[in-house]
């Protein structure tokens, strides 16, 4: 059985309860709820922190505990050097996930730290961009 | 059963055949037979070409014949204003495909004028990017 | 009586079919109808590609054959130096046309190749900058 | 009958007096004449400063007194956000024009803060920038 | 009792009168009125105009005849070092106001000339900008 | 009785503590007391951290709390999308102070990412700009 | 007898009134009366405004009125196209001037619209770089 | 007895016919053919075409047919990050080379998408850089 | 006998544990126990955070407890406005050290937000790095 | 009787000897021997070097052996931190001089490493900008 | 006879020598023997420096006493103003040659001041580089 | 016995000697007996030049006669990618020293083509940087 450990940044646990225009009507602990069904087989644990040195401290901690780590690491995305640098000294494949089009919105959006170090990048298909990062799992 | 239109652009008719090591050892039309098998209710259908417009061409073709379109436009990704624009002009869903991480790749890479008008983006999986994408669509 | 050339690019085909709040109501094929009625006394002839060596092509081609040529490039105004070389190339004079004012989107667009190399620029005022362009021709 | 309003910014007053390689053979108020009589129908009024200001004041003035402005900013085109301000202020369309074409001159002359605001753009046909700009109001 | 100027720059004379979903319902004039209502013990001068030097003027006579100004450059405040300059040459704090939040505008209206110079910056709270500012002046 | 929130990012509770000839002579601490006595009717609050995500989570608790949040951000005023996409996730109105002129400092202190997302822009008015944003919060 | 016109700009006005650390102790009245003593045999006439527009009449007025131009367009230097192309417009020799070293202050005082334009450059020699500008249109 | 390509891109085939004062008297097929008795023992074959596309195509045929490539892609030079890729991705050395020197004209035509790809650049000779081109592969 | 504080920054925790081709194979609890015994004299402490306000909190906390400071900011080097107003906000002296050679890797790592407040910068020479710089405060 | 040091830096030998119609037809040695005619109370010493660091040499030379230094650095000048920082270093004033206006050249002349280190600057009189230097040198 | 000085920069003196992975096996005095041999009908002369003015020397003595001079300015053609003034300077043909394709490395390394002066550039030949530069300035 | 070869560029025999404010009151010489002290056991050798030709020969016969060097390039270090490739092509070790923190200094200071290709960097600790890469290079 595939343990994978999905990780919300800054303002994701807003989803579904603020701006829902934006981030749409769904809360993610219902969402994440249905995606457990979704995949019987696999173990989804769940982490959020708006502290961008505890996003590090709880990729570092998958190392070796996980198969895959789901990784939407919202604005810090955008400025943090060091979460990009705690993929970079895992062994853990991350998948790079965000809700919306980035590349859509405001250019400082359009950097990612992320990236060059993510195993993949899955962008734009709201909450099930989440759901193609644990398919992105099984599969590989 | 939903049709769905994979276009390839420039140089990805060498997939398998040159660099090997950098593109991987599958051609790109064994590949589909493969994943026409794993999308059996699926009616999938392949384009590809070097000549930027007749991908533009193609985009057009595909409004209101197709589901949807994984779209991997090559280098032209990051030098066509035109092809973006045929994406925005087209009411079915395009995704955009990668097979690298394009983003640790050279800086001029880093710029996709089809992001911003694609529904949604996968890239860095090899060829899974083209099944994750296919996925993409029949869950919307 | 004068012989002009309008040159239409890429995605220029679907003027009236799609993204009408955009492109307006009506197709370029009618328009252009009513544009040969306002001038009797001209030849217009009419050519759209979206592939960029065949706008290329036809530039060189006009070259001797038409007293103006009325050239929207669409998207490949923004990256075709190719393009802006053959305007430079043939001794006919080339009147850039933009339907819409491409200076109030996006940034990649207020760039033109073709802008430096033609007789004169007209944008922003819908379908009718082909027929400020023929005037234009008319007056020269 | 329509009223329109032409506006010549710092150092057009200059225009068939000095510099004649660039700025050609005839005195403004020479083709002024020759226009008022190519437009018998319309009123056609006409004013010139070299202050910034003025030319605000003018744009203002033109509001709900005039069917269309024509406005050649000179060097103010290139750096006058206030001049752009007051066209997007005034609901009277106002139409861009230059008599060179600005885009094969210096770097900085590429930049227009009126463009953005402005409901059309004609550049690059010699005093007949004028005519088109007219034009385009006639038939609009 | 305090004296202080308020200084207006270009196109506020059109507050209240045009574009009123951005400027506003109130002209300029009647929120004066209520403003002096509010500081009794003040006495607020006036002063508007267009012209980039006329402003100049206008700080340099301020000096020794004001406890202070209230200065909203408009357009200038991103494009003129003049303005900015004369701010730092004259002793009278000067505190400049906006009545708009200009970060969330054009990237242009990003950089002001003045703000280095100025004492203090107020921006974003609709026409209570000049009612914080003169705040400002009576507290310091 | 309204209720506001001031929070102070990192560093600022070295405030009258170090570099006194920067940051000034008075505590926070003893200025809050000031502050209050001004503000009889007015029940004010006081967070601090140095850390970025601690700063999220008071704003995100603020909302549906507060009635207004002064937000001094410190350095991270210049480095944090997370703590703008906060301020825009929440529906209480923001009031950003600096209380040094940053805009007269080090180049990188002139980008702000919490001003876009800001209801208004104090600065420069020393802890002042703290009682002229409860003000503003006052008079809305 | 030659005759000469020095053209100061904005703030020029003050030299010796404010900011007498920066301007020097001296009027450029006093220093003007010293200058024609300097030069007897030399006509020399001033002329000072605080409005861009008004520099530019000064130009273009002094062209066939005058052997040489002395300019110190003061912080338009750095903003005012209009103020080079009418240098650029007039054929008498305009030799520009600045009293401190602008390139050892601000980086927006290291851009001048003037100098492409100006027959020659001083710079930094506090009052005495007008005397050398005078000296130089003497042996020329 | 070896193969070598030459590839000319667009705008080439206009060689001695138009623009004779830039691109020279002489007509590409006319140098051709004395460059062929130049290397009698070497197999020259020519391909021209304006399309991006058709050149990609030609490089790609190359691979395994030819001993070298000497490419000038003309405008796509400076634009076709694809071109580039067809060179990397073929294992026959590509030579590429101007007619003139390309560094002393417009700034964009500085960047080269080819050169990081190629096996060697040669420039700025006129029509025998192809001499000296088809020189460099008989040597190696 | 003199205290100094070592202080690590982000993902250093992992040193000699993973990425040892990058990082070494020595464990930073050991090098600290090396380090000891090299400096009998001194009194070494320790403190690591992933977490860039602790890091704050450490530097301010340092502040009148130790003698030098020697700070390894990992990630938050190259994007920590925070932590360099940290530095400079204390009296303690500060030396900023790196393992690697931090100039020979990505472009985003070539800037550092402490240097320009630090007393000192060491860089490149592996974990001999903080010897080095605990060599430095002893000889100052 | 004053002393002063003409230094000339790389390729100012070849003045009057190649590129007539840019250098002008005069050498500098004949040049040299009409100035000290005009100065006849000075010391003129003269210095040419290509060489960048005997530039330096010399500067560091000049001090306290020379009342004044005119200082033409050539092509040094937009390349050379270390001819800047030289005179910096000592404490004889430097005047910079070029023959041409250099702002009316290639972008990379705008750029001057010596203009913020030197007292003044004179440019575009031809070989009298070393005449009116001398001259700034006397009545300082 | 043709007379030729060959003329290399810095480090080229170390060909051979060391890092021979990049800089290949043969000195540079080895390969100039068989270069002589190559072309019997040739005077080949040859200088290096590591010094940037002597460089500057050796092209204003190669002018009227050679027929052409190829040069490799190593790492000053990245950075020296001066030699390409010394090039444009001269009147005799001067072919830029590199080694290595100087555009597939370090971005710095893809700028040349040599390249807009030279009448030729032949890059990534290896030291084949020197006999395509000697066969080009014998054809022409 | 270790040999260490110290190497300082331009100005730096300045030391002592001028702007003492800036660059101490002790000469490099005084320093250096001081330095010979503290490391007995090693035989130190000094070389200065003002010439960047002359410390890239230095560094070129440091190699296989030094086990390390020092090296201070002065002004040299920012603009010098010949003395960057000096330090590549040598396998000695080269440790970047800099007396002041040159990174709170101006911009252009703050890049150096020698940090990439140095073994390690100490900057900012006064003379007693040369102390620390002596220390260095003993340790090692």
């Amino acid at each position: 059985m595939k343990k994978i450990l999905i990780i919300n940044g800054p303002n994701l646990n807003l989803l579904g309860k603020r701006e829902k225009s934006v981030y749409g009507e769904q809360k993610f602990e219902d969402y994440l709820e249905a995606l457990k069904k979704l995949f019987p087989e696999t173990n989804i644990s769940y982490f959020q922190s708006n502290i961008e040195g505890e996003l590090i401290d709880a990729l570092q901690n998958a190392d070796g505990q996980y198969h895959g780590v789901v990784l939407n690491a919202g604005g810090y995305t955008h400025t943090s050097v060091s979460i990009g640098d705690a993929v970079r000294a895992i062994s853990v494949p991350v998948i790079e996930v965000h809700i919306s089009n980035v590349y859509s919105r405001e250019a400082f959006r359009h950097i990612s730290y992320i990236t060059p170090a993510a195993s993949g990048l899955i962008a734009g298909f709201g909450l099930d961009s989440y759901r193609l990062a644990i398919e992105s799992l099984m599969i590989s």
